[in-house]
């Protein structure tokens, strides 16, 4: 398969390269590196991506942008953040996709633990995480010529752990590897409408 | 207690007044009726509506538009409808309410069923009801003061079935009796961070 990863240069974006390079074509793209690159909160550049990328099998999106801070301290613009960059985002590489890529591919987006297992400064990726669960569930079932959608919700990684450690204490890291297992799950599998939980 | 009801009008906000409506004294609140007038989408106006109406205990929110439509139809605008206008708008009914409601007070937001029960055309509202369940789960871990939040999120209501039973073939529809119960459950109750299900 040719598989599209967006973000494919991050902790996530690159466990599951590690996995799907094994077997597959990797396109990858990102907002500052990768063989492309798109703001993908706008749904005319992921448009422009996909003319410019040509026939893929399958779109692998890892990345997401959401504001982390206090409760108290979110105003409607830091909140709107996690709905059109982590939440829109994703949504714009269905919808622009659904023309496009090959019968019988899939979409497989990423979300996160925070709207299952919270975490102070937590609420808006929380949110888009949530927002991500509803929209594969739903979508699934509307999806023409046999394509699939799921979302991946992984816990912190391990190689994530120095950064983001402080704000999960207590929080059991996640194998990398096993997260790169979920994308391949995903993307070669059967599953439709699904989270598909890495913890 | 002094509760505001925002989409008081609809029929989820007069099930929930009709049972509220019973113990304490009402605020009702709609875009186009009721006591006060509001765009919750703009949270300066959410401020202002706080204002104007003084000292308040619980907000509980009915209202909130999202677009329903086949996913193939979907674009970044129709679908940015119900992240503005079902979640943002609830948020922003937080956010700005997090400083002024009273002590021990409550918010009760509503989403629906289409997150765990999607229908054909109903990805947008699919994805703002699994938003709001996110954000619940989360805000309720930040919040101050003994404040609670949950969301209620009902099937079809009964009442509802002439008008859009043909989108929910083979949907059991709900009482609106129940609907109400849940609201003051919401309210009168001690839960917080709860997906309060009606069906």
């Amino acid at each position: 398969m040719r598989i599209i990863v967006v973000g494919a240069g991050g902790d996530i974006g690159q466990a599951a390269c590690k996995e799907l390079q094994q077997r597959h074509e990797i396109v990858t793209v990102g907002r500052s590196s990768g063989d492309h690159r798109v703001d993908a909160s706008d749904i005319n550049a992921v448009k422009s991506l996909y003319e410019s990328i040509g026939n893929f099998d399958a779109v692998v999106c890892c990345a997401g942008d959401a504001t982390f801070a206090p409760l108290a301290r979110m105003t409607q613009e830091t909140f709107m953040v996690g709905l059109q960059q982590k939440v829109m985002a994703q949504v714009n590489l269905v919808l622009a996709g659904l023309d496009v890529i090959s019968d019988a591919g899939s979409f497989t987006l990423t979300s996160g633990v925070l709207d299952r297992d919270p975490i102070r400064m937590g609420s808006n990726a929380a949110t888009a995480n949530g927002a991500l669960a509803g929209f594969v569930k739903s979508a699934a079932i509307e999806m023409p010529r046999g394509l699939r959608i799921n979302v991946v919700s992984p816990g912190m990684l391990d190689v994530s752990a120095a950064r983001y450690g402080a704000w999960f204490h207590g929080h059991k890291p996640v194998s990398s590897h096993h997260v790169g297992l979920a994308y391949a799950k995903c993307v070669e599998g059967a599953l439709t409408g699904q989270v598909v939980i890495v913890d």
